[in-house]
């Protein structure tokens, strides 16, 4: 799972208590898929130990190849019709079929196997010496363990318990391996124009991703768009002498605080006019998803240390609206001290979250006209010297070309067979959210075959996941691969 | 010339145009000390680089140590009853007194022999192998070159002047060259208060800095108080996710900008209660000498590229109020691209430029009574956990012990009697400012004796203090010379 290109320390929580998996296992047909993989479990973690081992990120090509290839073998040797989707210098995508019958639908799984970068001096051993750690929660240590290499591995090992069961899949099975997900997936919208012909299917499953932050097994039927800017002010032309020119030079920090603070309050309202126009209300079935959902709030609050919260709901609520948050602020330079000066610049990164049905051009443009209507002189580029002298109030902006959201319908038929097909493997611990928090090219598929797109994440939520010493739960990935295999056994019988 | 102890490139204005010196020396009894400047032009240069060739670091000691012995025996060989006013590891002040009449007054002059770090790989040349270089304005570069040895300098040659004229000075001379100044002056408060026995004296003048931007002749008559904080906001007590978590954990940069349009507006106005209530009227005199300032505001503007600036007034009348600057703000970390997360804190550097009667006292009890009276839990170290969890908003704000601001009566005869010696040299263009906008340890001399203080300062202000390739221009320190004797001559007829 990307997060925007960024590497993130904290991208969810280490609730030290608390933290057990509650699917029960009790879910119909998941028996045979259960035993399947308690009879071979050394096996099952011998391939991903394996496939764990091949350093994969997307930027070393010859490795990120073998990790291609390696991959090319496992399906093939499971009599999966394979190939990769390739482009020049770009780690192919392997794209894996079953076996179809025209008569069923068919579900393309995606999941990626390239990783992030690492800092080796963080990790306590080699990032791909994969090492089982036992204990009362057994893992198993090595970059891309949970992100996402242990759904490519949890998703081949589904198929052969389906197999080993001698059920009939109810929908037809292709397997999307991308190999540059960590990597911002910069040619993936490429690939799936360039590839559409081999990539027919009613619905794409997201595999990646942690589970709930309390240890609930999740279903995610969407994510924000994001866009990014960076927005700077101006004041004199070089640093000036506080004491001499204070208070009469323009002071850019000052210029930056009252325009962050007529962008939005400290309560999270967005200022901006008609922000909100284009976001569409919430469904009914959005509506009854947010009230089952447990509310962490409490738990999250002493966890983080905080003091109060931003707007008025749970956290699972509050992401269902777009959102503006300042990610960095910088004026004045660095080191350990100061100078007391008046700084030429000050500059703040934003990021904005959009919901349905927003889009970055909308929000690019609502924020532009806002400044304007400031009183701001608009400039994309660093201002000319003239520019500069001639208007009072100069803001630079430079924005990022952002994904817009992406949201399935929870109310569809497939939307509903598909929680009624995970819930024979998790039981009625399941948690749907109508919506991730965060960004994923998930709207790339959805753009591109106008299909519906639902995510089933299987990692243990405190895994490390962009940072050293990642790591995956064995249990989760065991129920992991009984829900994949409720998806193959039981979605087509549901989806009506 | 310290400005609170940083490093400040940008101190005085590089103005290409109109940079000269507008002195006429057409003044009353200049003529002589003119005269003998120009006879020892060559001497004057050859002590003043000889000086010049001293690495001069307060933190340098044995070097320092050279400096001292060096100034003891150009004092000592013009006869002037020298000694060197010590404490443990610290850089002596060098004073030195001419022979005195009881029935004169006393005036100290205060220069500094130490100078600014360098940083080698900036300058053209070594700091410390002064170098001439003729052109229409001729100049020696080097390290102090006018920050602060041309004063020390230009002081002894006026005293040569003076006696070579056989005139009777009209007041007793002593000599004040302190020997850690660019380091912070941090044992000029102990000295002043264990040598007060030998530093009697009826007035002290600051002989360091330089002339007004236009390149008129100056004199000063106070200088700003200062003092600086750090004020730092929280957010989650680690970076979250700001798709995860945006919008839901408070943000503290967004946060700390709220606060700071709470403190100021970008027209300089401070919102604080009661700021301005200690702030003492200007008086007539001072209106009368800001009325007769050149206005430098378009100059200026166009050299640093401003739009606008704060305020109303033009930048010498600006300085006659207290300012609040933001020097710095930092939040979400450094580096090529943030991190889209809610960061953990955010901290904003500030410094409040202070005027009579202000002092770091009132100023910091009213600025942390706001932030309460705002509903802060203030804080004046790390908050802990508990103090995070169990307040809404939580500030921490860090003080420096800062200076008072000082300023002497324009309208005592002392100070009119200052000018019109001056103007004996300078002639009409001389400029009386009633407050240098930046802050000075002029406030020391003040307190421990409470005698009246005026700044003469003599270096061109396109002089690079503080930078690499400090420089004087010649004509500037023979100018100076002829300050100093006028004052010499004629500060004690003026002062009845």
């Amino acid at each position: 799972m990307r997060l925007c290109g960024h590497v993130l320390f904290a991208l969810f929580v280490t609730l030290a208590a608390g933290a057990q998996q509650k699917a029960d296992g009790a879910g119909s047909g998941t028996a045979p898929a259960r035993a399947y993989v308690a009879a071979h479990q050394q096996e099952i973690l011998k391939e991903f130990q394996d496939f764990l081992a091949l350093p994969n990120l997307a930027s070393d090509l010859p490795n990120i190849q073998k990790n291609a290839d390696a991959l090319l073998k496992m399906t093939e040797r499971r009599g999966l019709k394979t190939r990769l989707l390739t482009m020049e210098n770009v780690p192919p995508v392997v794209l894996a079929e079953a076996p179809s019958d025209p008569s069923r639908r068919t579900v393309i799984f995606y999941a990626h196997y390239d990783g992030q970068p690492v800092q080796r001096d963080q990790w306590k051993q080699d990032p791909w010496q994969p090492t089982l750690v036992k204990g009362s929660d057994e893992r198993i240590y090595a970059r891309s363990a949970s992100d996402d290499k242990a759904a490519v591995v949890g998703l081949l090992a589904a198929y052969d318990a389906l197999k080993a069961s001698r059920a009939e899949p109810s929908v037809n099975i292709k397997f999307f391996f991308e190999g540059e997900e960590e990597a911002g997936s910069p040619h993936l919208g490429q690939i799936l124009k360039r590839y559409a012909d081999q990539l027919n299917a009613d619905l794409w499953v997201i595999c990646d991703g942690p589970i709930y932050q309390n240890g609930q097994p999740l279903l995610v039927f969407g994510s924000r768009g994001v866009v990014t800017a960076q927005i700077t002010t101006f004041g004199p032309n070089r640093p000036l002498h506080s004491g001499h020119y204070g208070n009469w030079a323009p002071n850019p920090i000052v210029e930056l605080a009252h325009l962050i603070s007529r962008l939005r309050t400290t309560e999270g309202e967005i200022l901006i006019p008609h922000f909100s126009d284009s976001v569409r209300p919430l469904t009914a079935g959005e509506k009854k998803a947010l009230e089952n959902l447990p509310n962490l709030d409490p738990q999250l609050k002493q966890e983080f240390q905080l003091g109060r919260t931003e707007g008025t709901r749970p956290v699972a609520e509050e992401i269902m609206k777009p959102s503006f948050n300042l990610d960095r602020i910088e004026g004045g330079g660095y080191g350990p001290n100061p100078a007391n000066a008046v700084p030429s610049t000050a500059t703040a990164y934003i990021d904005i979250r959009m919901v349905p049905n927003q889009t970055p051009e909308i929000v690019r443009g609502q924020m532009e006209k806002y400044l304007i209507d400031m009183g701001y002189f608009l400039v994309h580029q660093p201002p000319t010297p003239e520019e500069r002298r001639s208007h009072a109030r100069v803001v630079q902006i430079t924005w990022s070309s952002g994904y817009p959201p992406q949201r399935t319908d929870i109310d569809a038929p497939v939307s509903r067979a598909f929680v009624q097909a995970v819930r024979a493997a998790a039981g009625t611990s399941l948690v749907v959210m109508p919506t991730l928090g965060g960004s994923t090219p998930a709207f790339m598929f959805e753009q591109q075959f106008k299909k519906p797109v639902i995510g089933l994440p299987i990692a243990n939520f405190d895994n490390n996941q962009h940072a050293a010493n990642e790591n995956i739960r064995i249990d989760y990935l065991f129920n992991g691969i009984a829900s994949y295999t409720a998806v193959f056994t039981n979605l087509g019988n549901f989806w009506h």
